[in-house]
């Protein structure tokens, strides 16, 4: 195979100007890059990635942290990098982390060691101050979830409000008695849902039942089956519930199937994240709508842009409440 | 930072030593080994993954190709090459190719460039040429989808027997009218599997009639919503239908329930893979279980065997018919 040194010489350029025609450097003339180009598909030159990284420490690689590939959630935000990563000449590689620090440890190495450019992180479980020593000299979005207190910019939606909109939709359909299926309110975006829900209850003067709570370790949908159980053993049954997010819906949703009960006459469900399987329930869910593509395609042009050594102020997009069958029947 | 050298002085041992305990070598003593990973510990030192690459060609990382992480089929899968690559020290970075060759290439370019130790290939839509050619130097295996005429070794299970089962399944509850759902036969498994629905159907000496068959482009629900519109505008409609995956067969049983007709009652369904959502469906699918987590371990040890030099045969695993709602109601 040939190497770089013959495909300067073949140009009649320097060795140095074939490495910028390979790293799209904005300071070579149209003239140059096409005399390049050409001397690379005459002589079949492929570049050696190891090469190049040692050579300009650009890996063109994009890390993309998810704490478990089953939660449908991710699938369309990946969607969104990948396309935005792909139109700017980079590439991806997926890290399931399994919300594991020692495996944390391993991706976080390969920034370190210039094998990949940057990394947008979506595990709600990740080791913060790692990720914040490690974003000091590396360039680091978080995407969806993120850390109000740390100096990485972040892409995400306001929570809170899109689950005071869901319960406030549950309400003006006259609920009175609406359940929360929450996860884990170690996880900031739990603590927010449950903030919006609590709000909205005490806008319109509705007690906040302790027993209509319930917190699940995981989302799931054996976790929503397992916490709808719970909510119909309560004293007095709840006429309505909002979960989470849809796998947790599904999960409740199956579960009053399960007890004879119909949804939405008996008990009206909403979930979050519309993933494509909200749409093939029966009856289909109701559900909040996160941009999760565009919210992909966000974080992906925030790292780019970020590595390319520009300042990068965090976003927040809208929700959109998603109206079907399991409240309107 | 503590470096390799310092690492080798404070264990009295030589800088080759303390590669080979970093790489795992059997011929280094337990005694050895005690002693370098106490100094690793003392002087906190972290090993520069871009270092070992130089040193021994040895990245401990694998390559995981899948066409779409959208498709649910995948992550169980994924679940098993994780944890037995773990298990082996290795880690894997998840490749979605997007069945595109392009981006195929970039990931093929790590191997070669020895940033990674070599691929489970889990795209249908492969470039079969470039991995065979690729396949020469470096260890790669086929995991569920292969190519028959290539010396590349592939875990998978027998498609021609599950279909099989899944049809004779139908028959034997008296059905005479069984539709087939299938994707593009263009790929094995398609091709495979409708000859396991019209070997059923021709024991029993039942017709194969074209009307019942319907190829679809994608795998998504909606791809099987389509596909079932079609078959009940046939002239006479099937009393049961076969999908080739449980995406397909849940958008059927969508559409199935928005013409007002029941499920198993009117018409019988089953899918193929048994992802998790085909038991929170209303009714349940009768699908037939890949045992996909180990077919994910499998394909990991089969490449981590590769990788160490051992000689590698392809391996069929069994797979099974679980039986529920959508065809016993």
């Amino acid at each position: 195979m040939a190497n770089i040194q013959q495909v300067a010489q073949k140009a009649g350029v320097s060795v140095a100007t074939v490495s910028r025609v390979l790293n799209n450097h904005a300071t070579v003339t149209p003239k140059t890059r096409l005399k390049v180009e050409q001397a690379i598909n005459e002589l079949n030159y492929e570049p050696s990635m190891l090469g190049r990284n040692l050579r300009n420490s650009e890996s063109r690689l994009l890390l993309v942290l998810i704490p478990s590939i089953s939660n449908p959630f991710y699938t369309e935000i990946i969607d969104g990098i990948e396309d935005t990563a792909i139109k700017n000449n980079y590439n991806i590689l997926l890290c399931d982390t399994d919300s594991n620090p020692q495996r944390e440890n391993i991706y976080f190495n390969l920034v370190k060691n210039k094998l990949a450019d940057g990394i947008i992180s979506m595990d709600p479980a990740v080791d913060m101050q790692k990720l914040i020593d490690l974003a000091e000299h590396h360039p680091i979005i978080q995407c969806s979830e993120y850390d109000e207190n740390s100096c990485i910019p972040y892409v995400t939606i306001d929570n809170e409000l899109a689950a005071y909109h869901a319960v406030k939709h549950l309400i003006k359909l006259g609920h009175e008695k609406i359940a929360l299926i929450n996860s884990d309110e170690k996880f900031l975006y739990a603590r927010q849902r449950r903030q919006g829900y609590e709000r909205a209850l005490s806008e319109f003067n509705l007690p906040i039942n302790k027993e209509w709570i319930y917190n699940t370790t995981q989302l799931e949908f054996e976790f929503g089956q397992q916490a709808m159980k719970k909510l119909l053993q309560s004293d007095e049954k709840p006429s309505a519930v909002f979960a989470v997010s849809d796998t947790l819906a599904i999960g409740a949703l199956k579960e009053i199937n399960s007890h004879g009960l119909l949804v939405p006459d008996d008990i009206s469900v909403v979930g979050f994240d519309k993933i494509s399987f909200s749409s093939m329930t029966n009856p289909t869910l109701t559900t909040v709508s996160q941009p999760m593509y565009r919210m992909g395609c966000t974080a992906a042009s925030m790292l780019i842009d970020s590595i390319q050594g520009n300042k990068v102020e965090s976003i927040v997009l809208n929700h959109e409440l998603v109206i079907r069958e399991s409240t309107m029947g």
